[in-house]
């Protein structure tokens, strides 16, 4: 059941999870954007079709009942192995390997083939907010301001093309329980798209928040 | 090479086209459910990965160039197969099926699991953006005004669930080259993510359109 799960696993078993997970996370990605490109004939992509669906019936005999959600260690360290964009195990996500400063800020250089495309060649403009949301996330909880995305908005000066690609964020300004945060993705030629979006400290997390800083007055 | 390629297709072969490459898709869609879920022994793991690489690499002998772009007949049926939120080819693409009316609407009932997670639980709010952008470009182009997303706005009122979702998008009114576009999704208490788009048609698509519209003069 997905949820943030308290799951207290020593440095060396989330090293063999990562190790274990990581490359067929990997390998599946490799056949997602295979399945798109590939020009082999229809028995060789049939059976292709055959000997995926038997593996997955393997991999699904013994699985979660719902997603992964995000696992956690009492030090803080979260494992959101499923997200679709920096899930480890994510066949879907890119993924994004996000640096992050206390000052609020994070940062990625990343690539997007095939699979995320909008225009021919282009990257889809939703993917790029995708992407640009997972960032300016970051950046907030990076910056001690944590949250669920309020609002999101996408500048789109000209098409990003599919291929390596930097993104970063940081917080702008914080006003109350809303954290401002400025973010954009570029090319080598420069800026392709800006984003600005609000993140809010949920309710329950704000209560949370408090109830500890109580414990300390 | 990606592009819009004029490929002109008679309706049996695109049928026989969609029999072969959505099932490949759908399949590998599975298996990246699959690859986050499972919780199959290591044994088990290490071997569907080296069982994906080899299919990947019989597929790959023979493969595009690049991204699979967007192809059409002299008609206009369009095949944007590749596309990342409706690509019939894209193991990536939920995929979405999006009914259009030519009055400048558009909209889906879909389904979003495991891989596409943010929030415990919840779909990534950058999936969301994701899927409107593509439903709001769907319903500017249903209104005989396509174009290229130029801002996306967003508004979260709460979390999405993962699971079955609703979709919907119209055009709300046309200033010039600008279209504005209204959506949101909803889950079944209701809607859960609100967007507005502005879509304009790039400059070269508009020189087209002038020079059609002169040759009827």
């Amino acid at each position: 059941m997905a949820g943030y799960v308290h799951e207290e696993l020593p440095p060396e078993e989330i090293s063999r999870q990562e190790g274990l997970y990581g490359p067929l996370a990997a390998a599946v990605r490799e056949l997602a954007d295979a399945s798109i490109r590939t020009e082999a004939d229809d028995e060789a992509i049939q059976a292709a079709r055959k000997q995926v669906e038997a593996i997955t019936a393997r991999l699904r005999a013994n699985q979660l009942e719902g997603s992964f959600g995000i696992r956690f260690n009492a030090d803080g360290t979260a494992r959101p192995w499923g997200n679709a964009v920096v899930g480890l195990r994510n066949p879907i996500a890119p993924p994004l390997e996000i640096k992050r400063d206390p000052a609020g800020k994070a940062w990625s250089d990343f690539r997007l083939g095939a699979a995320y495309e909008g225009p021919p060649g282009l990257v889809h403009g939703g993917v790029a907010a995708l992407v640009l949301d997972q960032l300016l996330g970051e950046a907030a909880g990076a910056g001690g301001k944590p949250g669920m995305t309020g609002t999101l908005t996408l500048r789109y000066r000209r098409g990003t093309p599919l291929g390596d690609l930097h993104g970063e964020a940081a917080i702008d300004r914080v006003e109350g329980v809303k954290t401002f945060v400025l973010g954009s993705i570029s090319d080598t030629d420069g800026v392709t798209v800006e984003a600005e979006g609000v993140f809010i400290l949920p309710k329950w997390a704000r209560e949370a928040v408090a109830k500890q800083q109580e414990r300390f007055e």
